[in-house]
């Protein structure tokens, strides 16, 4: 084999695309190579961080009420079919199983799950009875399947890919509104304060809304090719499905009435490709200190007289900083330090401490700020605590940098051809818009087609707009956003 | 619907399958009845305790060097097909992939994983050159699927189950054992340590193989019902695999060879199984203090009068139990006293503090230990440290208890009746057999069918054999076990 370029040097803005399928090799946190075209082997690097992810939604998601639920992966045809615009929204992209063995057929085909609304509420019509048991507040963390027609990229778009699904069950249409507010918070909670994205939250035109729902909420974020990518998204689910599944409860004047039902969809893998993209650079990954595999790095550096000196106070400081529940690794590999250095960085590790005779005999060791590029000398003896602290900066300077960048791209335009122009240079394009439902919308149309954009919708909180719609120059009735998509 | 008894009563030793499906009812661990045959839904009392199983496993798999891994769900039959031992065991039992959206064939049917050797070696060929590269030691948790023709049980065997899966590449067959002998320590961590399981690891015979293992091992313990279930087992596969997958190195000295490989797999939803069932009793579960969904539960007793002064306290209580990591709930439910002792013994939780105006004036709180129904005053002031001390006291008593019970039924048999005797009497029986290797052998086939028994294997320490075969009567050649199996 080539021996591999140490460096790692792509420009992340000048070619977001190679930069990205080349830090998804070098790095190793998924590999294409497997034998199913759409399915991808998530790699150790990628598989901790989106575990520490999983822990934070579900840590939350716990204390907020959910309890956890494990549903079988396969779907029946029956359940699958209750429910009519669910079904037209997710048939064409079913895997079905129909087989066993060596080719018996199965009496009933049985879908990977897409999404899982209509396996919770088969169960939901058995254990809800009375107004007692409500709010009923669940999540599971699973994969899902899509046979995806577009095309594929790892992490962003694949034919498996790893979420948490909540389903809930509430008395009233208000208090289902109100988990839509408490899952835009949460999302908060995690991407924003503990992985350092930032996003907006829209209510989508009537066209983008989830299969069966009657609003949807999702958060967008902007990749660093000017694309908007989905994050988390919660919906209001239409009294449809309930009335379809059965799923009743006697309020507490012994009437009965359906359920209203939401349900959130926190995408696990796709975080981690908002993670590794917004916060990267040329030389590689900049993990947040929360979701770093590797928190900190100790790398020795010694010769054949002082070797043994030197990794006893490595092994002294990695004791003290896993103490601290630090994730730290001493490299005791044979690369050369000029190799380690470079390595690390590319793997976004955020402190990497050097120890050598000198820094013993100073009582100080050298720790590289991964984020900032700065080197600085610390006191050996509490550098846990010097670490820790960083840590929280750490994540500070990686959202304000992250919300800067996000919100010098959302821009104002009031003409067809400004908007266009923004678009095109990778900015979310705010504008006033005829229609607030959007439904049947001609204007809808011809940006959509004209510009290749797609409209991500209004606020949460509506905006009051000014002016006219850019389209049909009627006064406007709603302010909505437009970006470019994947 | 019929009011719900409120007391647990049912006769464990006396009619175990009743007491088994009945506590997963009452305690909601499992609903059957989802629309598949054989696919159940788990419920969050069993889920968060097999979520902290999953914690122990992954914790200590990771510090013995084992990265994860997340793969995908489904295998391509070619792979599947390549190594015929393995084809020929799980052939009949796999569920297949066929069809997307509105029944297009796909080019390639896909294997739903029944496990995942036949992924896992596709890409060790890709990533493993060199000598330096191992030992290569992976994991993941994930589901797997079998068509089960046997009768399912939940959790002890459905058609979709939880576990975790090694697999790990070394330079020799002898570092190929170690692996298997760490594994067994593993499991000696876990299942005895943590979840107070007694087990013994058994080399199986022939017949009763991993297909495509070299030499399996395999723990087996004994449920109420006398007979053994299996846990977790490790196997040294055959180079056959790294042949048919190429998997090779390139050893110190230049050479190419194929690796040797072993994989383990500790089943999670059946290591459940054996918690509910060893620990159990009749008035419910009693779960083991390491993996209890709840540690403590708060019962407030109060009239109109001093309510507030007692939820005020109770809720102090929690708080400090919280802060020192103790899982703790208040019940708040309208619920009676006497149905909140029973809900709570029922559901196996370790710790009951009862909370009135007396223990606020004595400032004492009556602590009631599940595991030994037994009452004691305890100061309201640090008493999480009383429960964490008592936490670690309680698993040692569940430990010895259980220990004693299943050692009590290991028994020694030197003749076939004898042995037909106490295999009826739910005892594994210890006795001598004419061959080592078992393979074709009549007398143990005879062994199976007459007693309607199986032959669990030799022990992973080799014993001295003493007198003849109970079958044909000729020099004993090794110790083999027997007992009832599900």
């Amino acid at each position: 084999m080539a021996k591999e370029k140490v460096t790692f040097d792509f420009d992340k803005k000048g070619d977001f695309s190679e930069w990205y399928s080349e830090i998804i090799k070098r790095a190793e946190l998924g590999d294409l190579r497997y034998n199913i075209k759409g399915f991808i082997v998530f790699q150790p690097w990628s598989v901790l961080a989106m575990e520490k992810t999983y822990d934070f939604l579900e840590e939350t998601l716990q204390l907020k009420g959910h309890k956890p639920y494990w549903y079988p992966v396969v779907i029946p045809e029956k359940n699958f079919l209750m429910e009519k615009n669910h079904v037209k929204g997710f048939a064409p992209e079913v895997f079905w199983v129909t087989e066993t063995g060596a080719g018996e057929k199965l009496e009933e085909k049985m879908a990977l799950r897409p999404t899982s609304e209509t396996a919770f509420y088969q169960m939901f019509s058995i254990w809800i009875r009375s107004y007692k048991d409500l709010p009923f507040k669940t999540y599971q963390r699973a994969q899902v399947f899509r046979y995806e027609t577009k095309a594929t990229r790892p992490f962003i778009r694949s034919r498996e890919f790893y979420w948490i699904e909540t389903h809930n069950a509430f008395d009233s249409k208000e208090n289902a509104f109100k988990q839509a507010e408490e899952d835009m918070q949460t999302t908060k909670e995690i991407l924003l304060d503990k992985l350092c994205i930032p996003f907006i939250f829209f209510e989508r035109p009537e066209w983008d809304k989830f299969p069966g729902a009657e609003t949807t909420f999702a958060a967008d974020t902007l990749m660093p090719d000017g694309k908007v990518l989905q994050l988390p998204s919660t919906h209001i689910i239409s009294q449809n499905f309930t009335k379809a599944f059965e799923v009743k409860f006697v309020d507490e004047k012994g009437k009965e009435n359906y359920c209203w039902t939401t349900c959130y969809g926190p995408a696990v893998s796709r975080i981690f490709a908002a993670i590794i993209s917004i916060h990267g650079d040329n030389k590689g990954l900049i993990f947040p200190f929360s979701v770093a595999p590797l928190q900190a790095v100790i790398i020795p550096i010694y010769n054949e007289k002082n070797k043994e000196k030197v990794l006893k106070e490595s092994k002294k400081i990695q004791e003290e900083l896993r103490k601290a529940k630090i994730r730290t690794e001493i490299d005791l590999t044979d690369k050369t330090m000029g190799e380690k250095f470079y390595y690390w960085e590319m793997k976004g590790v955020p402190f990497r401490i050097e120890l050598g005779e000198k820094e013993i005999k100073e009582k100080k060791a050298t720790v590289f700020l991964r984020h900032e590029g700065k080197k600085t000398k610390e006191k050996i003896s509490g550098i846990e605590k010097f670490i820790l602290s960083e840590g929280t900066k750490q994540m500070d300077y990686l959202k304000k940098k992250a919300v800067k960048e996000f919100e010098e791209k959302i821009v104002e335009a009031d003409s067809i051809e400004k908007v266009k122009k923004a678009v095109e240079e990778g900015k979310i394009v705010k504008t006033g818009f005829c229609s607030v439902s959007m439904q049947g919308n001609d204007c809808a149309e011809k940006i959509e087609k004209e510009m290749n954009a797609s409209i991500r919708g209004t606020k949460f909180i509506k905006e009051k707009p000014a002016g006219n719609c850019i389209v049909c120059k009627k006064k406007a009735e709603s302010v909505v956003y437009i970006g470019k998509s994947y």
